[in-house]
């Protein structure tokens, strides 16, 4: 027999892609900086709303990844949206270690391009 | 003849999905909170370029999106930046009325999950 979890039926308003993810953006919750862009799939969102701390979808290795696991810099979550069409997903964060990237920096957006003025 | 705007370049470096698109982020450049999540193409980064106004992609419309034409609700970019695998981007704008979502509310992300404690 299969339970549903109603804390979990809003899943199901999402709309996946094809591959079965959804674009997830990780800000810091104290400062509001965007950390990192990541995907969610159904059972990223499912460990992460069991656990309080971020798992996503890593697209390079095709597995399930709890962020953080190994290099120790979790995201613990401490709230979580979804947008008005249901395509996209915002998690706001302690990131520990305060570090999201895995180049060592605290956020993955380091990358400034020089705008026209 | 072609002339490559040396600004451009770096747009090569983008890891464009097997649409032509990259997601972006929209974040106010004032207080911080995420605004939206969208799409772009090369064209309407080029575009975003040119005119300092944010171009999406409109995949619901399929065709080059200038936020906010018609409502005007324009987006003025202030900052621009890609991530450390170069398949986002975080866009610092300035939204005009203050409000970035077609139902007429500042953020799209306004649907909280419940979270268990």
């Amino acid at each position: 027999m299969t339970t549903i979890d109603q804390n979990y039926l809003w899943i199901e308003r999402l709309k996946f892609n094809e591959a079965g993810l959804v674009p997830a953006i990780a800000q810091d919750y104290q400062d509001s900086s965007v950390l990192m862009m990541a995907w969610m799939s159904r059972e990223s969102i499912q460990r992460t709303l069991e656990t309080g701390e971020a798992h996503y979808w890593s697209r390079s290795r095709a597995e399930l990844w709890h962020k953080g696991a190994t290099s120790g810099h979790i995201q613990k979550v401490k709230a979580l949206y979804y947008d008005c069409d249901a395509d996209a997903l915002l998690l706001q964060v302690e990131q520990v270690g305060n570090v999201a990237c895995h180049t060592g920096v605290k956020s993955c957006f380091f990358n400034p391009v020089r705008l026209r003025v």
